[in-house]
C-alpha cells in the first residue's frame, strides 16, 4: 500500500507509528501478520506510488501488475522492493491504539539503503495526487552536533 | 520548542499526534495545560527555528529573546506565531501514549493560514542541523479527486 502517515518515535532502539486505515485491505493483515516493510520511494517513483495507492491488495498482486522487485528480507515475511532506495523492516510492537485511532506502533528491526540509487528525493503526499518533492539540503549550526 | 515528530491521524475532525521527549521543558507545560499551538515556519526561518530548538523556556523567554510575534489565539492560552505561515489551535484529547511514548493525540481546533505570506516551503529535518527544504509541487493523476 502507499502511506503517508507516519512519525518517528524514538532513535534507540528505533521505533515508528504509522496509520493504517481499517478502510485499506493492509489493515488486516498488519494487525494480523504484526510486521510489515516500509519501503522508501524517491520522486521517479511517483506516478508508481499513486498507482499503488489506488488499487488495492484484495484483487491485485501488486508487485505483479506493478513490476515492482521483491527482495528477500532478512528478519521478516514480506519482502523489501527492490526499486526503493530505503527499506525498513518493522515489527508491530503495539496495538493497543489501534481500534481508536489505527495507529501501529513499529520497531525497525533491520533498515536497508540502495547505495547504488543516486536520487534519494523523497516525495510528501498534499492529498488528492499532490505531493512535494524534496529541494535543497541545508546544513545549519546545531547544539545536536 | 522545535517540533519535528508529528504526523496526521485523522482528516474529519482533525487529530494529529506528535512526539514531545521528557527531557524538554515543553513537555510538562505541554502535559499540564492540554494546549499548544502547532506553528508552521517557511524555509527563510530556518536558522530561527535552530536556535528555538537550542535553547530551553526553562531559563529563555523564547518570544522576547528571537523576537518573535505574539498573536493570540482564537480557542486556546497559547499564542500564535506571527512570523509563521500557518497555526494550528491544539487541544490534547489523549494522554495515554505518553508515559511509554511520549506521544500526545491532539485535536485541531483552528487553524489559520497566512496569505500575505508567499513562501510556504516548509523545513523537513534530517537531524543535528541538517534540513531538506520543500522542492517542486507536482500534481498526478489520481483516484481521490
Amino acid at each position: 500500500m502507499a502511506m503517508s502517515w507516519h512519525m518517528m518515535v524514538e532513535f534507540e532502539p528505533p521505533q515508528l507509528a504509522c496509520v493504517v486505515s481499517n478502510a485499506n485491505y493492509s489493515f488486516g493483515g498488519l494487525r494480523a501478520a504484526r510486521e510489515c516493510v516500509i519501503a522508501i520511494p524517491a520522486s521517479h517513483l511517483a506516478s508508481l506510488v499513486v498507482k499503488v495507492g489506488n488499487s488495492s491488495g484484495c484483487d491485485t498482486d501488486k508487485f505483479a501488475a506493478f513490476g515492482l522487485t521483491k527482495v528477500p528480507s532478512a528478519s521478516v515475511k514480506p519482502f523489501l522492493i527492490g526499486e526503493c532506495f530505503a527499506n525498513l523492516e518493522c515489527k508491530v510492537t503495539d496495538t493497543r491504539f489501534v481500534n481508536k485511532y489505527n495507529i501501529f506502533i513499529l520497531a525497525v528491526l533491520k533498515a536497508w539503503i540502495n547505495p547504488a540509487q543516486q536520487n534519494r528525493k523523497t516525495l510528501h503526499h498534499h492529498g488528492y495526487g499532490k505531493f512535494v518533492i524534496d529541494g535543497r539540503n541545508i546544513k545549519l549550526k546545531s547544539r545536536a552536533r
